[in-house]
């Protein structure tokens, strides 16, 4: 068979930009199947603008039926307003996820740098390197969003590994 | 015709109780159609119950039909993580109201009191009273949810019709 152990959802929250990816992964190897964008025009009114992420997700959701999904937790290091506007989003979100009856993981930036990186201080261009490189890309994916979104399936994917490799060992 | 000029759909988010109000208006006077609220389990994984919000959304808009809808802007008063949660919850709102087609209407609390009460700085059981007497019921509405929602409505009902005056006067 071609596909490997899971298939993960990742997802990058933003207003004008949130980022998406697929991968197939079993825990040590890692297949790109998509990876995008939903954009929203900045000069629609913020409910529109809710509903295009939401109907973006779903049919990326019916396109690939990924089996798990992933986001980040809410940062709260940015401005009040930059993170109420991103909550916005990610709980439209997370109730398409929910929707789709797709269990979802949430993890901090540090565990996403750890995962993919091993290194929780890494740099931006650092996770997207290392995430191209784990997913054996000739080339960059195009869109900083869109590797974001891969990082944390990847992160997933590896979670998920270590859980099943200590559910076996006891 | 027993039904007024326009009917409305307030709403006041919350993470465990989402109030919600139908009422007709002619922006003088208002007749209460549905009030209740939308429960949820804190003890539910978030998306589900975010999604539980939507559901319970959709239901009262596709048996009362509103043809406005109006709630209040996100208040940075409380504290981070409260706040941040109601965002995720008026995301979701947010985005069930525009994928009804329903225009949406948003106002401050003091714009919701001012328009209630004639008094920016209303205590809430004022708001709550003021409402139910708007709406000449002779009891008052169970939940505070609601009647905030109903306050919202109101409001909403209110500068819709001083709007219409405006352009009919110019």
């Amino acid at each position: 068979m071609g596909r490997l152990g899971m298939r993960i959802l990742g997802i990058d929250c933003g207003a004008e930009r949130t980022g998406y990816g697929v991968i197939d992964s079993d825990g040590h190897t890692h297949h790109l199947r998509v990876a995008g964008v939903i954009t929203t025009d900045p000069k629609q009114p913020f409910d529109r603008r809710l509903l295009k992420i939401a109907i973006g997700l779903r049919e990326v959701i019916r396109a690939h039926s990924p089996e798990q999904a992933a986001v980040e937790e809410v940062f709260h290091a940015v401005n009040v307003k930059t993170a109420l506007k991103l909550a916005h989003v990610r709980g439209v979100v997370l109730a398409t996820v929910a929707e789709a009856g797709i269990p979802l993981g949430e993890y901090s930036p540090l565990e996403v740098k750890t995962s993919v990186v091993g290194y929780g201080r890494a740099e931006k261009h650092q996770v997207q390197l290392m995430t191209c490189s784990l997913l054996r890309l000739s080339e960059p994916v195009e869109s900083e969003d869109a590797a974001d979104a891969l990082a944390v399936a990847i992160c997933h994917a590896n979670q998920a590994a270590h859980k099943q490799r200590l559910e076996v060992a006891q």
